[in-house]
């Protein structure tokens, strides 16, 4: 809809008479000296001694505990490359209003002025101490693969990727339940096309949940151990944990057969004839954004059996907002260290499992645009980040996971409710 | 009021039920998959264009234009001295709701754990494509005055130093209705006792505002040109704007014949004595906060003629947040480069002017917790603020003056109408 010219015209426009997506709005007020003098100075100075006494009661009287840095340097915004911090600007308001709206988390967008790895790196240990977690966004791969692999192991709060990790968990949730209707198994033939972002953590998170049938390619073909060209440390780690058989070869060797094609690549890069070569019941998720790999029509009339893109105008649209917004609700809540495999599976399930009666091969993902949906996603999600991170010993506090499902709930109506109304007052 | 036992634990208590001051608001519907497809992908793809291809449009679509970072490293929060980002936080968001409350600025606290200069002032200039300005607060001396001077030369948005400025624009309006009202000029003999960033800020604003007769004082007595110890570049700076007769001595020398005496040092710097040995009208301004260099009574029975300290609970406060969001407001609405003395000038003239027929001894600052006033003091600052900024040159548009007041106000209204609601709502 928006591809068209009056869709473009529209969004400069309604970018325009807004002049930015997110504001700052009090939870405290300052009507009278009297509450000045307690969220203000000399009473504010109370609760800095306490902080500064005890270093964690940052979590219990400040915003950290429920705030997100959404870092970029603007060097791969959306499709379109290395743009600039600040044209990658309006993308990040565009998540950090998204965060709030599915998971009542109070992200700040922050794009920086620096494409050096190591300056990324050294800017984000420093502003750390003021947010409960990071989100690092849209940075050109490898470099933001070591950028998050650098912090998580620096930070104690959870450095997530959401172009690698976001998209890891939506997608193994829409392969969890397609797989489903195939009568599919773990041990299912995987190609996934593309070794970006997406790609890694696509591999990352399948491997870690036991899919060991993975063959994974770039744009020279697959990647197996031992090949010369185009390696670097990440595709060394697929390399390591797919294509038992060290085969080489290109998109139409690898699909030969394959129950799920996954593209995480560009514009056109998969055909009919590809998908007519593989296993019955044939899954393929083009993900190519905005432009998938096949479209979605062109999928089904191949013999797709379920066909997925990341667009929002035909069925089965695989949509990260399906999963940061909660993963994050559900990190914050337990005052996660880190973010690991074992609680990006947990929320795949969790989102799989949301969808409940309605899954069919038209409906593998649950509709985050439907309320009731989405509060079922931002509750079980949450719970389930929960759960898994108090398992692997990465939550600061132990909490009720299932209280933790419900105060989502109510978190993210306290706020529909507050937003319903401030849309309402004119600019 | 807060400072008593029930106070601090009642700001305690209120810290801790609300887990921080601020969240975020949407200014965009995410209700519709056609509402994503404007405000996020596909839509937001063409407005990122759009800024890359004229980077200035970066005002016109994103948030930049009304944000502004509030960044410290911890080091002097309040009184309280170098107590860490994390323990700084509560302050920084205290300071981010009265930007929005009195000038409708987002502002976002920015606590970093770093102390070195040139990693602060780097962070800074990272930092700083997403934010329309910069204020630099509660970082130590002379460590923020260097800062506060590189970052000013080398960015293209203003660098504002609360601590200095901020404090020096509400003196200034302050000194300026207390001259008046004792009927006397700028030949007054001043006296500033303290060469921290609130003390360099008043000897700058003033010097520059054509105050001649001044004479500073460091924790080892009158600066003047020439003295060997404890000098830094600052002072030398100090030495040369004022104490023309090169006169060396203590507090007691400096403040005989004074017409005004202004603390801007520590708790009890103060006496009796000191004030009857004044010349007639003695203007006695006592700002350390919050215990001033003498207490408001104490300065009256002693005889003088205006007192003033930076507390609440007596008359004539001298509160930084008369100034801090009113001047960003009209900085911001101008696109400004930069902030300069004439710009504060000019904001301290609008000041002082908006306490209007109420003026008098007890009375010489206009009062913000009043609604009227707090809309007059904005309208009038961020008018003043805008013309002075485009007659010397730092605006990046040219504006109608009146309107961005009348922007102001209509602004600030906005927002409290959301602010009223939203606060009504259960959290």
């Amino acid at each position: 809809m928006a591809d068209t010219e009056s869709g473009s015209d529209r969004a400069l426009r309604e970018h325009l008479s807004r002049k930015g997506k997110y504001e700052i709005l009090s939870k405290a007020p300052l009507n009278t000296k009297e509450d000045l003098s307690i969220f203000y100075t000399p009473g504010v100075a109370k609760v800095s001694e306490a902080i500064r006494r005890e270093e964690d009661k940052v979590y219990d009287y400040t915003s950290k505990g429920n705030t997100v840095a959404i870092v970029t340097d603007g060097t791969r915004i959306l499709g379109l490359g290395n743009i600039g911090p600040k044209a990658g600007l309006p993308v990040m308001e565009g998540k950090a209003v998204l965060f709030k709206k599915f998971g009542g988390v109070d992200a700040i967008p922050l794009c920086i002025g620096t494409r050096d790895e190591a300056s990324i790196i050294r800017f984000v240990t420093e502003v750390a101490p003021t947010f409960g977690a990071v989100n690092i966004e849209d940075i050109e791969s490898p470099k933001s693969f070591r950028i998050v692999d650098a912090l998580s192991k620096m930070l104690d709060i959870p450095v997530f990727h959401d172009d690698q990790q976001g998209t890891a968990v939506v997608t193994l949730a829409a392969l969890t339940n397609s797989l489903k209707l195939a009568g599919k198994g773990k041990d299912a033939r995987i190609v996934v096309n593309g070794a970006g972002s997406a790609g890694l953590g696509i591999i990352r998170l399948l491997s870690h949940s036991g899919y060991r049938n993975l063959v994974a390619l770039d744009s020279l073909g697959i990647i197996y151990k031992g090949r010369q060209e185009n390696m670097n440390e990440f595709k060394e780690e697929i390399a390591d944990s797919t294509n038992r058989e060290r085969k080489s070869g290109t998109l139409d060797d690898a699909a030969e057969k394959a129950d799920a094609l996954i593209g995480a690549s560009k514009a056109n890069a998969f055909n009919g004839k590809l998908i007519a070569g593989m296993n019955e019941k044939p899954i393929v998720f083009a993900l190519a954004n905005p432009y998938p790999e096949i479209e979605y029509a062109a999928a089904k009339s191949a013999g797709a059996f379920i066909a997925a893109t990341g667009r929002s105008d035909t069925p089965n649209q695989v949509n990260n907002v399906l999963a940061f917004p909660s993963i994050m609700r559900g990190l914050l809540d337990v005052r996660a260290r880190s973010v690991d495999y074992g609680i990006l599976e947990a929320a795949a399930t969790a989102i799989a499992k949301s969808v409940g009666r309605e899954l069919g091969t038209e409906m593998i993902l649950p509709n985050i645009m439907d309320r009731k949906s989405a509060l079922r996603i931002a509750s079980r999600v949450s719970s389930a980040v929960a759960t898994a991170a108090m398992r692997s010993g990465l939550a600061r506090i132990n909490v009720d996971a299932v209280i933790v499902g419900k105060n989502a709930v109510k978190r993210i109506r306290r706020y529909w409710n507050i937003e319903r109304k401030a849309l309402k007052i004119a600019p």
